[in-house]
């Protein structure tokens, strides 16, 4: 998607040297677009840990070129296959709730061979593939979802009012995003929308991310706070909830931003339909039970305690909370199935059920 | 309650001075303490406007005091009786979802006579009862709502776990509070509790003013964001929800805080109780269905797009959001009755319906 003008990705391969890869910072967006360069595992463990990569799908991809960085470094060494299998293990601990990141990491595992020399290309070429698989993902996500608000505007022959929480944009994503796919499909039709963005505490992924990509493409959007929404849904102002996922159980049980089940609960109430941008990359079929079976991150208490923000033209970061008061940051939770109107794939859209889920994926 | 072990209230009429009531300026909570004089019906009006002082008992004894302004005022004017009204009418319309400020302004009202040197003792004295009364009716609250507390520590046997939303604390109203005067209450007779604090955006005051006012009296207390409660519920880290009102209906809808609605939907999916501590004071008996009839203040989006805190030793405000994305500011939900598992009078404990409140109001 654009930023000022200009399309981009949020990971590429250095055009003039193979051996970089580089990111959009996103700790630093909406008030400054910083590129980074990546050069070594440690490098990627750092940018998914610290969250200057961020999303699933993102962080899958992201894994993929830091299994490439494996390669290289292993060259040169002689226990190279335990070299690779050592930072595979250390790159799926960087976070632990989003399933794509194992995923991608044990598919460039899957292609290790004893032949030292030609790994790096091999997996080089990998990771470009997931890439573009994860870009076809979201198209395709966006092209199964865009029904679902042109059937609302169809009725209502007003703008289509959609809630998302957290980033499941682009920017969470390579291109197009996976809640936002639809949207943007909907929206590039020419099928007037509006999103409500919940601005996603502690770290304000909607605020300061889906904010700016919405705004950058031109989508019509407001921000409210993450308490906000089911007084929204209470008085008809939402006519769908478009989120994303982390990790998805072979049941339908959605792991997603902390807050989401809140959203879903109010949706269930005041009989608002609720959809999750599913990749397949994002649904573990090794588990059923998402409360008892999903590991939940839990951050440092700082991200809570303190927010940055832009003042005078610089980022500073600002203590909200008495000193002293301790506080608890659990990254994600758990929207059971029964909350979830239906989960859009890259297959079609499906009962977030395993019933729904075999259907399409067998 | 104590700040720095000196006791105090949130209002006060100057020792030295009739003429001048002094408040905390809550704004500079928790990284300063300021105190403020008002001195005039335009210093109330815009202390209130502007949430120098907030929570409904706070602002009903505020706005009380500040009729006995418009009677010092009103003292030389030949209109005296108009220029009470119109104050009273100004006081108003400072903020329109607390039931608390109109109750309090009609009391004062109530009173007027055509005995313009008399009137301004009258409505000093009457101020003070109102605000003596509101201490009462919290202390009760405290008392009726106790045994919620030590039930569930006698069936556990550890900590009692409450969560809160925003600050219906001391702060809220001029000592006790209403949602943790039974907090206090336990925690002061020895009975182990934790308080989970939602932070309460997009004014934050719970991780302002309930952090700091919890902490000031030593109970042990963590701050969560506003998307953590369900989370919690979910996995049985909450034992009870204990919130407070600005507005009850006499059929128990119950008007609070953005964001209350929803952690009454997680209560009710994960069998916790979610009782309300609702002094008669805040029960609007002339309306029946709350979201229909209780006007939801919008307040400027500002308060969405910045936030300040303490930034190396002064407070900064700083911009979280793209400058050109708008934000949208609604205050207060309404929790329909049928969320509601109790409310805590000063009269005692009961069902969120009008059958509960007749028999204790009659």
């Amino acid at each position: 998607m654009k930023i000022n003008g200009n399309h981009h990705h949020t990971i590429w391969v250095k055009e003039d040297d193979e051996q970089i890869v580089q990111i959009i910072d996103q700790r630093a967006l909406p008030h400054q677009l910083v590129i980074e360069d990546l050069t070594s595992v440690d490098d990627v463990f750092l940018a998914i840990k610290e969250m200057h990569v961020r999303g699933a799908p993102l962080i899958g991809v992201t894994a993929a070129f830091g299994m490439y960085f494996a390669a290289l470094e292993a060259f040169d060494n002689q226990e190279f296959i335990h070299y690779v299998k050592a930072s595979a293990e250390k790159l799926k601990s960087a976070r632990p709730t989003a399933v794509n990141l194992a995923w991608a990491v044990d598919y460039q595992l899957s292609l290790l061979s004893n032949n030292p020399k030609s790994l790096p290309a091999t997996l080089l070429e990998n990771a470009l593939t997931i890439k573009k698989e994860s870009i076809e993902r979201c198209r395709k996500i966006g092209e199964y979802g865009l029904p679902l608000i042109e059937d609302i505007y169809r009725k209502t022959q007003r703008p289509v009012n959609i809630l998302t929480h957290c980033n499941a944009g682009w920017l969470a994503c390579i291109d197009y995003g996976t809640a936002t796919a639809p949207i943007y499909a909907a929206h590039d039709k020419g099928i007037p929308v509006h999103v409500w963005v919940d601005e996603t505490r502690p770290r304000n992924q909607g605020a300061r991310i889906t904010a700016f990509e919405l705004k950058e493409h031109g989508v019509p959007h407001t921000i409210i706070t993450d308490n906000a929404g089911g007084h929204l849904m209470q008085h008809g102002k939402v006519d769908l909830v478009l989120v994303g996922t982390d990790r998805t159980t072979r049941d339908g049980d959605v792991c997603n931003k902390i807050g989401t089940y809140l959203k879903a609960l109010a949706a269930k109430d005041n009989g608002v339909p609720f959809y999750v941008g599913a990749p397949s990359s994002s649904i573990d079929f090794s588990i059923s039970d998402g409360l008892k079976e999903i590991p939940i991150e839990l951050r440092g208490e700082e991200e809570v305690k303190y927010i940055q923000g832009e003042h005078e033209g610089g980022i500073k970061k600002v203590l909200l909370t008495p000193k002293e008061s301790s506080a608890a940051n659990y990254a994600f939770d758990v929207t059971p199935a029964r909350l979830v109107t239906g989960l859009i794939t890259e297959q079609g859209i499906c009962e977030a059920s395993r019933k729904g889920l075999v259907k399409l994926f067998h």
